[in-house]
């Protein structure tokens, strides 16, 4: 029942598209990951993920269409739909989904984090 | 899955102490809320919460101790735990929380809000 600060934990980062848990609560992890340039398209079978850009911007790319996020913006990819976030310059998100999501869903890559530490 | 910006949406508020739904997802809503001055002590049963504080400050009284959030911190309150939101001054947050979540808990009050607009 500690508070955390979101600018303090992002301090800590030392690499990109490795996301980190900073909450827990009902089942579903707060998590934080910074990152730049491009991840692979995948889905999640089971999970919808919430995507919040806390610093800088990104691109949320679906297979039809693009949606820019700004600080300050948020958005919900539901599961089952194919999605690829891309960042030009360095990016810091809070994803809010269960436990059980797997960053890159679907796919196996060299960006899959099976496991994710505490930050 | 639209995008939604947090200072937009904050914008639209008129009321102190009224939730309102942002983005569902996972069988967990995101809220936001503006208040300011003192809530009422109350505690969920089943129901974790987490505030984050997106502008201006707050303080988390629990029954043996008080936490100061400020922009860009957050807390997770348990299941169980009584708690009582005051903010000094206008605050703006977010929370995530299970959609069977009632604002003032196991407490029926004035600041009871039994169904939530969308925003």
């Amino acid at each position: 029942m500690n508070k955390f600060n979101l600018a303090e934990k992002f301090g800590l980062f030392k690499d990109y598209w490795s996301p980190q848990i900073v909450a827990e609560l009902n089942g579903q992890y707060v998590k934080l990951v910074k990152f730049k340039g491009d991840f692979v398209w995948h889905h999640h079978d089971a999970e919808d993920e919430l995507f919040l850009v806390v610093k800088g911007s990104m691109t949320m790319n679906f297979r039809d269409r693009q949606v820019v996020l700004s600080e300050g913006e948020a958005i919900v990819v539901p599961h089952g739909v194919e999605h690829k976030p891309f960042a030009a310059d360095e990016v810091h998100v809070l994803l809010f989904e269960p436990k059980s999501t797997l960053n890159t869903g679907n796919v196996r890559s060299e960006r899959t984090r099976e496991s994710l530490p505490r930050i």
